[in-house]
């Protein structure tokens, strides 16, 4: 079966394009510079559905993703996760997190309503994190 | 310097073993059957701070884990998640979900509080878990 990206992770994000396994979104939230990272493998939920050679390419663009994404925001921390309580199409986030941000010493997930961001300003994140992830 | 696990994950946890690059501990939290993978690497906090041969350790230890978790508790889901936003220790969370537990659809972190196991309980899943993980 083809790879589709689940429709509530196409909702909720904008693409940034592909690396040579995942699809790289960010997403609709400027609570926090908000990665997504989706396997472009049918019917993978957990990452022991990859094979061992996708496994690594993973980490190899979870550290690209990171990198970028630190590098761009001077961010104070990155989560990294894989969860996939609410959707179940395997996908990682990739958070730059601020100390005093919307979630604080806490995990983002169902704290702060997500905020969106200003007229073009999601579209200016895009555009350099395009860049700092040498996607076109 | 030499590493030393994070205090704080000494206390909440029960100690299994090392693997080649992680200690795996066993959260004292009998409301999911959770483990954690610190790398043995002082002053790691990110991903990123480990080099290419450990990252790519590390993904393969998070197989390992869930595999182990996985078979031994049959659950519906894993979590898997660096986020280090309380403990700056770098380590990851690899959780066995099961529909209607402590958490439901949401991630775990700032849900229930821990429970503790019943006497004997966690020994008992901690031995099962070491042999799945050939430790010992």
């Amino acid at each position: 079966m083809a790879w589709l990206l689940h429709p509530h992770l196409a909702r909720d994000t904008l693409a940034l394009g592909d690396l040579a396994l995942c699809r790289v979104l960010l997403m609709n939230d400027a609570n926090y510079p908000w990665l997504v990272l989706v396997p472009r493998r049918a019917d993978a939920v957990e990452i022991i559905d990859l094979d061992t050679g996708d496994q690594a390419q993973l980490m190899a663009e979870i550290v690209r993703a990171s990198h970028a994404l630190r590098d761009h925001t001077r961010c104070d921390k990155l989560n990294v996760a894989a969860l996939g309580n609410a959707v179940p199409q395997l996908h990682v986030h990739v958070i730059a997190r601020f100390r005093g941000d919307a979630a604080g010493a806490n995990a983002v997930w169902g704290k702060a309503a997500p905020l969106p961001y200003a007229p073009g300003a999601q579209q200016r994140l895009a555009d350099a994190l395009r860049a700092a992830l040498g996607l076109r």
